[in-house]
C-alpha cells in the first residue's frame, strides 16, 4: 500500500521529490545488495509497454532478437584496447564455480560486444550472411560507486542491439537508422523531447568509431543521455577476426554496430512529466490508460456501479484501451483518487448511481483540468480522441519547457552564468572548438558537457564562429548541459 | 547458414541426433564461456512465443511481473537449511566489484527465493497485502558438471512466480492451479503431453514443503522434468520473517509459493517432435506457421509469383496467422524446402505461374502427407482449420507414442527389463512402499527414479497394493523413467 505523505515538491528539493514519488508510487525499491533495485509491479509494468513498443519496431527495421553468455571470460574483455580501459574498472568478477576457484575469472556483462564478436566470427563467412541484425533483452552490470534507482544503478535491464554489415556506409546507415528509432520511441510513446546528435571523443563509448546519443532535458535542467548508438567501425571485428569473403572475392572485416536503451528510461519519464501529487505517465505507455472507480454508499448501488463500470471496462477493452476497474472494498473513492494519482494513470472515471441516471461517467485528466462528463454512447471513440490529444499535449508541454530552458548563441559568460548552482541548467548551444582541453576546463568550471554535437536540424539558424570557450574558429556547434 | 548434411537418424543415435538438429536448424550454438550456451534467433524466436503465452495466462490468474536481483549475498542463502544445501554447491560467486574485494561474496541467482523473502518482508505488513502474486521473467546460474543444450546449461532463462498467502489452504491451491497452467500450456501450447502429479522428498525443491511436477517422455524413452510448482509452507517465511497482521488481530508467517518453467522446455519440444529431417514445431509456438516459396524461371516470372505470395501473406496475417515469404535471390526452391524442414516450419506454401493460372497454393504439412491444392478463395479459414488440426494431431499422436511406452502394474522384473540397456525406459507404473531406501536401491540397479506420484487423473484403475520392490504394503502409486 502507497503510504499517504505529501511528496517534497520539486522545487524543494528535485531529488527528494524524485526519491519520495517512486516509493509512492511503489515503482522500485531499494534491495539489500548494495547498488541494486527491485523493479516493483507498477514500474515493471511501464518497462514492459516500453519493451512492447520498441520490440516491435526493432523487428520492422528487420533485427532478430537472440541471447548470449551473462558471463565473460577476463581475456575477451582486452582484445579491444579502448573498450578494456572504459569497462573493466567497473566490473562484477566471477572467480569462483561449483565451489572451485576457476582457472580463468568470468566478468559478469557489462555490455556484450565481446562476447557476440566471438560468436559473430564463427556465424559470419560470406557477403551472403550480411547484413547480421541482432538484439538482445538482458541485465548487465557495472559498478557504480553513487546509484540512483533507475538512472544508475549497478545492475540494470536494457536492450542492446549488435549488427555487422558489409560496407562502412551501411554500418554508419544502421547507426542512425537506430538512432532515428530511439528518437521516435521517445518522442511518440515516452512524450519525451530529444536532441539527436554526435558525441565528442571524449563522451564516446569505448571502442566505437562514433557515438550518437539522444538527449533529453529533465525539469531541474539537468540533461539525461536517454540512449546511444555507435558506429564501431571494424574495431571490435579486427579484434575478435570477424571476416567475410566479399562479392569480389576479397576478404574483409565485418563493419559493425551497437545500440541501447535501458530500464534508465523510465527515470526519464518520471522527471520529464512528474509533478508534486506523483507521476503522469503518457497514455501509450501506461499499463492502465484508465481506472475507473465506481462510487456507492448502499449495496443495492454496489452492485449497479460495479456492473456499469464493467461493462464500459470491456467495451473500451474491445477498441484496444487498456482500462482497469478499482472495485476495492472497504477503501473510500479519495484514497482510491489518491493512489492512481501518484501512480500516474492518465484517466480517471468515476461512476455513481446518478452518473448512470444522467447516461454519463465522470472523467477527470491526471494532466489538470476540470472533470467533464462524457455520454456512455460513443465513449470508445471520445476516449482514443482524449487519448491521443494528451499524448500530443504532453509533448508540446515538455517541448516548450525544454525550449524555455535552452540558449542559443551562447557566450563563455552565459555558459557560466546558465549552470551556476543547483538550480542552474538547460541546454546551452554555443561555438565549440573540437579541443579535448576546453571540455575539461568548461567541465572543471562548470560541472557542464557537451552533450551532443546537433544534429542539422537542432542546430541554431546562426552558425556560431568561435568557440565560446577559447576563442579560436569553432568547427561545430554544441549542447552544453550538466547531465545525470 | 544450415549445413546440408543429413542428420544422424533418431535410431542411431539419438543425443548425437539431437545436438546435430540444434546446430542445422540453428536454435542454438556452444559459447566461449563454461556451459553457457547462446539461443540464436531461431530458438529465441520460440522462447518468446512460449513466454507470451505463459505471460498471458500468468496475468490471466491475478500475477504481476516484477524485477529482483542478479545477485544475492552469501548469507541469504544460508537462511533457510535445506535450500542451502541444495544450491550452495552449484553457484557462481563474486568474490570482486569495481577491483575491489568484496567485504561479503555475492552468489549469482541459482533461483530467487531468498532475495524475495527479504522484499516481501518490507512490502508485508497486514492480511490486506495478501496474496501477493509476483512473477519474474530472469536469466539464472547453476554450476552444472554436465551440459546439453537447452536442457542443463550453466545459466539458463526461465520464469518463476513467487507467491505468499494468508493460509496454508490459499497457498496449496495457487500450487496445484499453477501446475495446471503449466500442464495446459505444455498440452494446448507445446503439444506435449505430460503426467502430473507430486514428488517424492528425495526429488522435492530444496526448502519446500511439497513439489508437484509436470514429467514429459522423449522419444529415446527417457523423461523430461519440463516444470515444477513448490508449496513453500512457511519455511522462507520464517527464514525471512515474513509476518503479517491476520484479519483477526494476530500475526503469523505467511504461506508461500513459487513455481517455473525454463529455456529448457524448446529441448523438450525437440525431443517430443522432431523426426529425422529436423524440427518439427507445433503450429500455435511456431514463429512462422507457413513459409510461402515463390518459384519463377524468368523475370517477369518473378515478379508476378512475389507479388501473389506477398498478398496472400498479407491476408493470412489479417487473420492472425504468421506467415513468411523467402523471397532469397539465388537460392533454389529445393534448398529452402530443406531450410524450413530443418527449422521445423508447419506449413510451407509453393507458388508458382501455373498455381497462380489455377487460383492455387501447393500446401504441404511437415508433419507429412501428400502436398494438396488449396484454393485462394477462403485461405485464411482454411488455413486457420489445418493449422487448428495439426495441433491437436501432434498432440494426439505424442500421446499415443507415450501410452505405448508405459506400463502399468509393473513387477520387479518388468521395471528391470523396461530399464535395461541404452533404448530401454519409459514410463513405468507400479506399487511403492515410500521408502527413500527402495528409491535409492532402484536408481543404482536401473538408472530409474520416481518422476511422480501420479495426479489421480494418471493413476491406473488397479491400485497397487504392494511396493514392486521390497513387497511391503505399497502407499502410493509411482511412475518411474530414467530422466533428462
Amino acid at each position: 500500500m502507497a503510504d499517504d505523505k505529501a511528496l517534497t515538491t520539486r522545487a524543494a528539493d528535485f531529488s527528494a521529490w524524485y526519491n519520495e514519488l517512486i516509493a509512492k508510487a511503489e515503482l522500485a525499491d531499494y534491495s539489500p545488495v548494495r547498488g541494486c533495485m527491485v523493479i516493483r509491479p507498477n514500474g515493471y509494468a511501464i518497462w514492459e509497454e516500453m519493451q512492447k513498443a520498441l520490440d516491435k519496431m526493432f523487428k520492422d527495421t528487420g533485427h532478430q532478437n537472440a541471447y548470449f553468455p551473462l558471463f565473460i571470460p577476463q581475456s575477451f574483455l582486452s582484445k579491444e584496447a579502448e573498450h578494456v580501459e572504459g569497462f573493466a574498472p567497473e566490473t562484477a568478477v566471477v572467480t569462483h564455480g561449483g565451489g572451485k576457484l576457476l582457472e580463468e575469472p568470468l566478468v559478469v556483462r557489462p555490455t556484450s560486444e565481446t562476447i557476440i564478436y566471438a560468436m559473430f566470427a564463427k556465424w559470419v563467412q560470406s557477403y551472403r550472411d550480411l547484413p547480421l541484425l541482432i538484439n538482445q533483452w538482458a541485465n548487465v552490470v557495472r559498478w557504480e560507486m553513487r546509484t540512483r534507482l533507475f538512472l544508475r544503478t549497478t545492475e540494470f535491464l536494457w536492450q542492446e542491439g549488435h549488427t555487422a554489415h558489409a560496407t562502412e556506409a551501411e554500418a554508419e546507415a544502421e547507426t542512425l537508422q537506430m538512432l532515428g528509432v530511439y528518437r521516435k520511441f521517445a518522442e511518440e510513446w515516452m512524450a519525451m523531447p530529444v536532441l539527436t546528435g554526435r558525441k565528442t571523443d571524449s563522451e564516446r563509448f569505448a571502442g566505437a568509431l562514433r557515438t550518437y546519443a539522444i538527449e533529453a532535458l529533465m525539469q531541474d535542467n539537468k540533461a539525461l543521455q536517454a540512449g546511444t548508438s555507435h558506429n564501431l567501425g571494424q574495431n571490435f571485428a579486427k579484434a575478435f577476426d570477424v571476416t567475410f569473403q566479399t562479392a569480389a572475392g576479397g576478404v574483409d572485416h565485418v563493419w559493425s554496430t551497437s545500440w541501447g536503451v535501458s530500464t534508465r528510461l523510465i527515470g526519464g519519464l518520471i522527471m520529464t512529466h512528474g509533478d508534486d501529487n506523483g507521476m503522469i505517465c503518457p497514455p501509450r505507455l501506461a499499463q492502465y490508460q484508465i481506472v475507473i472507480v465506481p462510487i456507492w454508499r448502499k449495496d443495492e448501488e454496489r452492485d449497479q456501479v460495479i456492473q456499469k463500470s464493467n461493462e464500459i471496462r470491456d467495451e473500451l477493452r474491445t477498441a484496444g484501451i487498456r482500462v482497469h476497474v478499482d472495485g476495492r472494498e472497504g477503501m473510500k473513492p479519495g484514497a482510491k483518487y489518491y493512489e492512481w494519482e501518484a501512480r500516474g494513470v492518465p484517466f480517471r472515471f468515476e461512476i455513481g448511481p446518478r452518473d448512470i441516471t444522467n447516461g454519463v461517467v465522470t472523467m477527470k485528466r491526471r494532466t489538470g483540468g476540470e472533470k467533464e462528463a462524457l455520454p456512455f454512447a460513443g465513449l470508445a471513440v471520445a476516449m482514443q480522441r482524449q487519448i491521443d490529444a494528451m499524448q500530443a499535449d504532453m509533448l508540446r508541454a515538455a517541448k516548450e519547457r525544454r525550449e524555455a530552458n535552452s540558449v542559443r548563441g551562447a557566450t563563455k559568460a552565459v555558459l557560466i552564468e546558465k549552470m551556476k548552482g543547483d538550480g542552474g541548467g538547460g541546454f546551452v548551444y554555443g561555438g565549440f572548438c573540437g579541443g579535448a582541453t576546453c571540455e575539461a576546463e568548461i567541465k572543471a568550471e562548470t560541472k557542464a558537457t557537451i552533450r551532443v554535437l546537433p544534429d542539422p536540424e537542432f542546430q541554431s539558424p546562426e552558425k556560431p564562429t568561435t568557440c565560446l570557450w577559447c576563442g579560436k574558429p569553432s568547427v561545430a556547434e554544441a549542447v552544453w548541459a550538466k547531465a545525470y
